[in-house]
């Protein structure tokens, strides 16, 4: 009874917060309570506490350590604040946790899913998720967000995973068009090789972290390219393909964009290499074809086809990685000699870039296997607090993975309008205006009858490392960096032929070179105030975000913040998995 | 009682009259028969009667008045029967009179729904349309022709309005193909401005009638064209757009051609100006995101995207007019400079041109924006009483729009294939060459077990303006004028590269190239039997249609009755609106 | 009582010889015992035996004479073994006898539906295809393999008839992706005229056999070509196309592959010529538009497009024959004047061939009309008793087409996995490695947690002259000749740009050039061992199949054996229909 009792009060407490939280907007910042830390530190380090009475333990943290107001004068990068605890993060430390106190696989894994279940429970119950769903913005009812948990695993074993997006439309019809595209992600372990496989898909690869080699065979030809983080690199349809996870201490983590090129629009994949799970193709065939194809009795062939017990991921002695590694072309990397091996996003200089983030992008000119594709990459890093100016793109949809930081999204949507979320401005404003509106115009009443012209509904989001999201084209999109953390998305942009990023607001808003009269039509006001508004914001593309304070960043920080190769495995070890 | 008899009467001498109509094909031309019209007249301008009472007025005048057989030698052309007396122009006229005799806009919308409700009535109880439905041409089973009534405002104002035809797929599973095509129609009232739009589709655009001036916003560019009757321009799929109708007395009527490039195939409208209906997307944004975006106090932006009441339609002065319009690029026009602003489609010879009909053309070459759609763009004219001779195109799907006149259609469709409606002719010939065939083959009985063979059904139906059709390619279509309207269609062929129109009558009639022999097998007669048919026919592409008198079109008439700008404004109004 | 008694002796011993044979996998050879031809050509010319009673009379033969081992040294080619007795040829061999025993049509009608129904039923019981079944290789549960069955009569008369594979996509779901792909397979009598038609759709013709003219009418233009065995030609849609089939004894015989053009993929033919049953399309046109179109009166029209009762299929006279075959384009024939005409396979060196087949190829280098679809035609003979090696196409989705022999293929299916078959050959092997894994991985039990990775449907299916399949990019695919027949298939691949074949096996095994470390991770074991399984095979694309002795075809045989046009038109008619 006390106990329940006890519970129940917490929850309160919990509600309480996560509200006075959602009110502030400031996010806390735990990690810069040295009180909290020390608190939170003692809850995990407990030798006798098993996973439920750690979340209480930590729960008991925050209470007693309630975060004060975001002080701006800190202005702190995204390095130092990464262990922000946000749920997502406490489960990957649970994980990790489990990692290091059992040495036994199997009660790792019996760790681990207690993990997941106490934490899963606590993400439901987080008060910023509540919030958000008062608002309308459950995932549910967002077709075009999708959360890490909406990835499901395709390969999985202990030296790494392939994880792939559930099939698009299957969540939304409006993603019918994409049918046959799909985003998937690769994460190796240190020192391991990804055996042999082929799919019925171009690839496109985004080299998150980690480095390696990867190794296609096509047409008769072996070709191998060292890649590091930054890398871009186009696998084609039906090519054989092989990694390796080279680094001593980092993961390989990829981020694939595939597009399929079979007759359902899912992707396949075909592993050659001798093992069971995932099956060998080879296998599959009857005995007697496999005899006749190769000219060797059926135990010799057996025995080579089945030994591979490790599955996809195998584990390489430094001597193995150092030979295969050896075998990498040399001479293709951009920009010294023809671009045919991968590119790297960081060896150009981004396309736009000002002290509230950078974006760099490749396109078919730089790279030109994604003319195949008629696709565009590009890596946008905002800044801490800060935002890119609403846009939209002319042509292209827009495939995003979040992959450093967090923060959240607003895309308007012209088919799923509800009049709802929308009533309130609206009607302050109306409210307003009535009087000068009853002077020009008395039926009111009647224009009623008149059909409702189109409504946008805001599809709003939070976003986090994994988070895969899709802005259609003409889709107005702002996306808004967290306060404490850069928030790093890179985008695969389709159709990218004669596309255009039209920007809504900053110094390149389309709307500012509408003619004088053409403004004081469209607003019913004079040209000047139109302009007072438009002319306000002197930056572009990139702005400081909601609730910024504009001196925050003139104080001649270093601009070293963006696109920097951070190799510190075991942080990266902290963050939630993908 | 005596009421409901007199009604009977009524319906019933109505329904003799229309059956007497569709028997003599001839259509009863009410205007020239001065007492008729007299009597017309004086039912609308009676100051006390209302909708109900006009029309039960009219009726009688009709029933009093029966018209005269058609005189062929009175040959007239199209501009002077126009207010020839069918149910939609009498229900358009009844709406003229709504706005002539109420100043408020209140009581205006009243008598107008009125004017619907009544006519609405009439149009079902039309024996012309009974007459059809008895042929088994009702739209309903029409899976191309698309009635005026099918398309539906998206948005509706006092000074214009934009009708948009529902999906073709949601009509019938044959037009699946096309689902990411769609038609649409602007009409903007004179001296109106246009608000700022951008749509998720590629859009061509043509000028049925009045003049403006078009301006695009891209890649941080702004152009303005001036446009009138008889222009054809292409804006690309995300391009900022907004229009001025400038002409003083004429509507700005612009027929559409918009292929999707969102992800479900639908078209959305994003609108940016300030207004409320439609929906400024800047409304839509989040508060804090728009503060910060613009960088002023939300009251202020505010106060900037909720000021027009007025919508996407707003009433521009003369002088705003003269502004905008000074600001359009010269230089631009076809064939002075290079085309890059609109490419008038009567400037160009007609590709055919008899005294029967003429056919405007314009394609990749002529305009090099249509190559990007794989376009061809064209507008037949038919004169009253002839038509097009029956084709196909070999490659392209067309959209076809009726923009003046009236007429019928008739399509063959292979996959609505029917039996019944076939049936008499073939039983007909049956009979006659029954004897010839026993002869020759005695089990009859036995070949029913045969397979049967394609047969086609004939799709039929009455078009007039602001009729949308469609026409999938390798479908055999003929177009027939009535008897004293032109009809004149702008047509927009997709999949244009390599694509033939075929005609399968007239001078260029395809099997006029079998061989000899290839005619007497095909035919089963002498080859001479089959030239004497095929080569009958002197004229090619457009023909003297059914019933039509040779001599008729021999006077020496002025050729100048195609393609020419009619700038009677007045005369407009009364045409049954899009 | 008793007959009962004896039926069920006779299905029991049935079953056992069937097993037996599916046990031995030596197919019986009929034939060749003189004895057993014998007995079966009593059966069959007994003049008081019905069907039913012909076909327990042929079972009883088989019982009494079962086949002998199959003797490899007797090595027969194609020809001479066609008569093989698979029930198909003996429904052929049936028919065949219906037309020489009545010369009335409407008994030959009578005689060959019972036909169908006596061997249907033995189709079904037959032991060959219960072995199949148990194995779960049933059609029905095979997406890809669709038997002559699937073909449905679009056009039958007695000189010929046209059949069309169902649409793909409503077998399996699957198959979307090819929706608007087509089959079809036009057979034309000795000297018959095949009517001029249109149609909504790109179409690629191969000639199977017979020869001939075909004309196509287009831009106003006629052009005929003679064509022949082997010849590939393109005609575009909407073309209007006529055919002769001018040889004296056999038939014409086209595969068709069509890529439609309509809006809903389904094919539509447009009949032009003057019959009713294909209806032509003027006959569906109103009467007074015809009459107009014509500017003759009706009865003429009428007179002309009624008159051919023999539909599609025309006879042709000797003299109607030579006279067409006049007209005929000379000089535009490969390699000795532009590619415009059509192009014949065997003209051009196979590009693979060795002993055990012979692979033809087309594409657009070779025909310019080819790269229009982005196709690649190619036409792989397999020796009897070869194989194709395991191989898959990177990028093309391949349509084949059985057009001689009989054979087994292997596909494997990554969509339709089931654990069940694979099972056995796993196991097994597990029981093998149990020890091995035992000491390096304890946590066996755990292990099971994992998600499972893909595991592969192996789709196994007999096919033989008529048959079509399909096979998906990346698909991995085997093709096995019978023991006594070459496999001839003819293959449509679409996607055919930067399409690449990639084999699994043979001494182009795309895996041999994996680095010796990648061998050793990929396959867990030495690369000496794995060499020494993927160097085994000496042979390349054709290999010796399964259970072939190596020696067969080393006693110098002559080579002329593929692609050699037979001229014996009487074998032919012993040949199942297509």
């Amino acid at each position: 009874m006390a106990m329940q009792h006890k519970t129940s009060i917490l929850i309160f407490l919990l509600f309480l917060f996560g509200f006075f939280l959602s009110m502030t907007v400031s996010v806390a910042d735990e990690s810069e309570d040295p009180e909290l830390t020390e608190c939170l530190e003692e809850c995990r380090s407990h030798p006798h506490y098993d996973i439920g009475m750690q979340k209480r333990c930590e729960d008991k943290c925050n209470q007693e350590h309630p975060p004060g107001k975001w002080d701006p004068r800190q202005g702190r990068g995204s390095g130092q604040s990464r262990d922000k605890e946000d749920p997502e993060q406490r489960l990957a430390k649970c994980r990790l946790n489990c990692r290091r106190q059992y040495s036994e696989h199997g009660q790792q894994m019996q760790c681990q899913t207690k993990c997941e279940e106490t934490y899963k429970h606590e993400r439901s119950s987080n008060p910023q998720r509540r919030y958000e769903e008062q608002e309308g913005e459950r995932e549910e009812d967002n077709p075009y967000v999708f959360g890490r948990e909406r990835l499901r695993y395709e390969i999985q074993s202990d030296r790494g995973y392939v994880k792939v997006l559930d099939k698009f439309h299957e969540k939304s019809k409006l993603l019918l068009g994409i049918a046959n595209y799909s985003i998937s992600l690769l994460v190796a372990n240190p020192r391991t090789f990804v055996t042999p496989v082929h799919f019925d898909a171009d690839c496109v690869c985004y080299v998150v972290e980690g480095r390696g080699t990867v190794t296609t065979l096509r047409k008769g030809d072996r070709k191998s390219h060292g890649i590091r983080k930054g890398d871009v690199f186009v696998t084609q349809a039906g090519s054989v393909l092989y990694l390796i996870s080279s680094d001593l201490r980092q993961k390989l983590v990829l981020a694939k964009f595939l597009r399929s090129n079979s007759l359902t629009g899912q992707v396949s994949h075909f592993y050659a290499a001798g093992s069971e799970n995932p099956e060998s193709v080879y296998r599959s065939f009857s005995d007697e074809i496999l005899e006749a194809a190769f000219n060797v009795p059926r135990d010799r062939i057996e025995s080579i086809f089945s030994r591979q017990w490790q599955g996809a991921f195998v584990e390489a002695s430094e001597e193995q990685i150092r030979a295969l590694s050896r075998y990498s072309t040399e001479g293709g990397r951009w920009p010294f000699g023809e671009s045919r091996g991968p590119f790297n996003l960081f060896e150009k200089d981004p396309i736009h870039s000002n002290r509230y983030g950078k974006l760099y992008e490749a396109n078919s000119d730089d790279y030109r296997k994604l003319g195949w594709l008629n696709l565009r990459v590009s890596l946008a890093n905002i800044r801490e607090g800060s935002m890119i100016a609403p846009f939209y793109n002319s042509r292209s949809t827009k495939f995003a993975v979040v992959t450093e930081g967090s923060g959240y999204i607003e895309i308007l949507c012209p088919h799923v309008a509800r009049r709802g979320p929308r009533g309130s401005r609206a009607q302050r404003y109306r409210e307003h205006e009535q009087e000068r509106r009853e002077r020009r115009y008395r039926e009111e009443e009647e224009e009623e009858e008149y059909q409702e012209g189109p409504h946008y509904r805001r599809v709003r989001a939070h976003v986090s490392r994994g988070t895969v999201f899709i802005v259609p084209p003409g889709h107005p999109v702002v996306e808004v960096a967290s306060r404490d953390q850069n928030l790093q998305t890179i985008c695969f942009e389709i159709s990218a032929d004669r596309n255009e990023r039209i920007f809504l607001a900053g110094r390149n808003n389309i709307l500012r070179k509408l003619e004088r009269e053409a403004k004081e039509l469209a607003f019913d006001t004079s040209a000047r105030e139109v302009d007072a508004v438009f002319d306000a914001q002197k930056e572009e593309v990139f702005l400081p975000g909601p609730g910024a304070r504009r001196h925050r960043h003139d104080r001649g920080e270093s601009e070293e913040w963006g696109g920097s190769e951070s190799d510190d495995a075991s942080l990266s070890e902290l963050l939630p998995e993908f």
